[in-house]
């Protein structure tokens, strides 16, 4: 039963990984649709999680909160299950990254709350069609990401720096990338910064905390927007006895298109 | 020390209302000022209560929730007092309102968390700016507000229709008014419906549900938005054993301005 053609259609896809037919990383996976980063807490952390999320709405652009213990995202994808659809799971205990699994089916609590947020591919996919390329993809690398200077505002147990993804951009093309990433708040939205790296706290451009260098040409500046992998990374450092995220690159694909997100 | 003149600024008012030299409606206050609706709830049932207004954005736009216990609204007016900074309270008890109150002092409790919801001053001004009048204004009325048959988005024990205000707007002006109250999201932002009232489930437009009748003119549609009495309707109806909220029109001002929440 098993298949190489990957469905487009996010329903398609979700039963290609809930049955194991596919289990790839989800980037240019049913184009158009949104697709969302995973964080799963305790229900006595969920209140200050949703607070902290409430509170960073650009690092952490909640897209839904699915009601403690169920597993369904009745909002952005009725009558999927958040243990069995999503392509790879990471079980950290106590902050350490204790397993790698394919489900959740034998690892679930009926206290445990699924957060799930926004990612770059929105916002990434408007930046192409307006015309902008973005070199992480020509490369067939991932983006740069760097642990900044930029406070979050803290919500109950947690707290810590904002961590950013850096696209290298024209200058002639850097009021577009804002004006088309504004457009798209529940992912990410528009750039926290732009121009010089030193300003928000980081030495050397070319030594990311994640992912790869990325080379900026000259006429070009970095271009830095606010990245999902803070919530990840804010949660961990309270060492939470249980924590559940997506596998990187491994996002949940929802039945949501982009554009049902734009705000104009 | 009572004193017929009211502050422009928001520090300036606030200290006149906690010291009872001014307890007025705050329409009009501290011109260009984000003011706010206050919901104040006990902690176990904060979580729902927040994950509510997250899946309900445009009825319940939170501005800031205020961590369990603390009076101090930390990020939107820093030294402020949530429990002596409003002109007037109003506290229910298991969904009865048993008393209307100048200060929560005496009232207050460790588990008490106080939610900001955005109101529609903010986008009633951007309105005025763009020269569309405001026939309640004009009026010194109150807008309409209905009950509709939009469901809002359950969470946990809150659930219920949404609750909407009606403004009549020419129809060679309803775009612009589209366009300018899209760009304040955290204050309901974009109408939910434009024209035909049944259509949402109003049998007729000249008797509200709250507030007062409004004229509609020749060449005028009735818009409707999503309107900040929903959060409350829609607590109230599960009867907390405790819910404190601001009196009718007696909003906590906050030393946000409009513009730090425009979209674009």
């Amino acid at each position: 039963m098993a298949t190489k053609t990957v469905a487009r259609n996010p329903r398609g896809i979700r039963k290609q990984i809930r049955t194991g037919q596919w289990r790839g990383v989800t980037s240019g996976a049913a184009p158009g649709f949104v697709q969302a980063n995973l964080a799963i807490l305790p229900r006595d952390l969920a209140f200050d999680f949703l607070l902290f999320c409430q509170r960073n709405p650009k690092p952490c652009p909640l897209l839904e909160v699915i009601e403690p213990g169920s597993v369904e995202p009745a909002i952005t994808a009725p009558k999927a299950d958040i243990r069995t659809d999503v392509p790879g799971y990471r079980i950290y205990r106590d902050g350490v990254l204790t397993a790698e699994v394919d489900s959740l089916v034998d690892h679930w609590q009926d206290d445990l709350v699924s957060f799930l947020l926004g990612c770059s591919f929105s916002f990434e996919s408007a930046m192409i069609d307006a015309g902008i390329p973005l070199r992480h993809q020509e490369m067939g690398s991932n983006v740069s990401m760097f642990i900044t200077n930029i406070p979050t505002q803290p919500a109950g147990v947690f707290s810590g720096p904002m961590v950013v993804s850096m696209r290298p951009i024209k200058r002639a093309q850097i009021v577009r990338a804002v004006q088309v990433t504004t457009r798209f708040p529940a992912t990410h939205g528009a750039p926290v910064h732009i121009g010089d790296p030193s300003a928000i706290g980081i030495k050397d451009i070319y030594q990311p905390d994640f992912g790869d260098s990325v080379e900026i040409k000259p006429g070009e500046e970095p271009v830095f927007w606010a990245c999902g992998v803070t919530p990840q990374a804010v949660a961990l450092t309270c060492k939470p006895p249980l924590m559940i995220t997506h596998a990187p690159g491994k996002m949940f694909i929802t039945d949501q298109r982009d554009a049902d997100y734009a705000v104009l």
